[in-house]
């Protein structure tokens, strides 16, 4: 199998899948109070890569499961993912005014719009799990993506983030930080996928390290990109984290280091999922979309 | 029976329990990220009146129940409520300084920790809840505290709030408003604990008008001690609401207004529960604090 750049058409007809069930699940803009529902919707459907609601409809299809009751898990990740580039993107954290190609949320709506938006989406991601239709595993799934978000998960991890601005971090503790900071998350989506699909644990912990390998995969190839990407490409301030004096997989280990680091990241996460076969080629193709992508 | 502007033994000991509770389920101050451990402990256990703690357990009492899962739920709503203090005290929303007669979390651990602990806060809540103990409302406890905190509960009505600044409000939309900001919490706190006593839909109802009355019958209390308290007795700055140009009643109906309004709503919590008879004790005795406290 080649590495690939972009993704292939079950995927892509995938985002359309999260992108509709997103815009479902989000409160109408017409409804009071208008500004908070529009800054929550601009938040949520403001493109993205949808990485995480395609690894919850990846695992679930690699355990035969393709059913409607993907979608909230699939909402509740992407919706957390977009809180929590809202709130990162303030003034008081990372400050940054552009984000997929467009004006942060804060820029558009202001910033008390844009915490309160940003909380909303959060509440609302719990709100979706809690749906009947996911039956026994739901208070599972709830407890999954409490971990995922908190502290000792997404929030903790941007702690240590804001913490290790102009730190000399080794790679075990720049590896440890993004470990909560995205892998939690990321994680997380493939774990509520495969608990949809009510997978054993066997299953589970081969998927953790799966997900583990591809959080961290992608985050190295964010920081490769960073260094290496225009912003029109990426969408973002390109170089901002080396202005910001943030740690990067390049500027700890250099930039070739960093991409071994990142094919051995691939591997280990093809090597958790080969038992699945066929069946996981999905998880393959996003293992490589992570480790390959141009933004 | 008497109004009563304090708490008696019973429900003192609740308090004692919720800070008990919330003490066990807070992560660790020597744990890193410490910073944001610390900010979350100082936020969720600086104090306060645990009042919707309290409506979990006296909704719980009222209906037979005591044990220990009415805990999760108490912590959870009380989290909530944390969480939104610390976001809503920031710069770019009410810009306070003073909180429960000490400085506010973002004047103590900054801005950016204060927005990432209020995150952490509310993710913490619906992991709390998350437990198998809770057993078969587990989902609909979820749904219930989804709702109250999001767009169409406590984060809209904040939304609503920041609106009204410098507006003309009438007293019909300043309700509106309250019903959703702290209104709807606290209707989720006695619907918690009723649903962790396994209430039917009568019960449900009722507890639901009776959380509606307390909820802005808090308000009007808060607007009226706004007005007539000392900052050192209520332990925020005094008149913030008259200098931030917020709509209250007392500056929408006056002061006599709001105080008959202020008893009205007390007489309709009362009716609510009035089925319950004595064993709704705790939560008449919850009402008339709600009305007559001092701070």
């Amino acid at each position: 199998m080649n590495p690939i750049s972009e993704l292939g058409p079950i995927l892509q007809s995938l985002i359309v899948r999260a992108d509709l069930a997103l815009a479902q699940a989000l409160p109408a803009e017409n409804l009071p109070p208008v500004d908070l529902h529009r800054a929550m919707r601009y938040a949520a459907l403001g493109g993205g890569k949808r990485l995480r609601p395609l690894l919850v409809y990846a695992a679930g299809h690699a355990l035969g499961e393709s059913g409607p009751q993907l979608d909230a898990p699939a909402c509740a990740v992407e919706l957390i993912h977009a809180y929590s580039l809202v709130h990162d993107d303030l003034p008081a954290m990372d400050d940054d005014a552009m984000r997929r190609g467009r004006p942060t949320c804060h820029i558009v709506f202001g910033e008390a719009t844009a915490i309160l938006a940003g909380d909303a989406l959060q509440a609302l991601a719990f709100e979706l799990l809690a749906h009947d239709a996911l039956a026994i595993n739901c208070v599972e799934m709830m407890r999954v993506l409490g971990r995922a978000c908190g502290a000792e998960g997404m929030a903790g991890g941007q702690a240590l983030d804001l913490a290790a601005i102009g730190q000399k971090l080794s790679l075990v503790e720049l590896e440890r930080m993004h470990t909560y900071k995205t892998g939690a998350l990321i994680r997380a989506s493939v774990r509520l996928g495969a608990l949809t699909a009510n997978a054993g644990q066997g299953t589970l912990d081969a998927l953790d390290r799966y997900g583990h390998a591809v959080g961290l995969a992608f985050q190295v190839r964010d920081d490769i990109l960073d260094v290496e990407g225009e912003s029109e490409v990426i969408g973002k301030t390109a170089g901002k984290d080396a202005a910001a004096d943030k740690p990067t997989f390049p500027s700890i280990i250099g930039l070739d280091a960093s991409r071994r680091r990142l094919s051995e990241l691939t591997s280990e996460a093809l090597d958790a999922i080969a038992s699945l076969g066929a069946r996981g080629s999905l998880l393959q193709e996003l293992a490589y979309y992570a480790a390959e992508r141009q933004h």
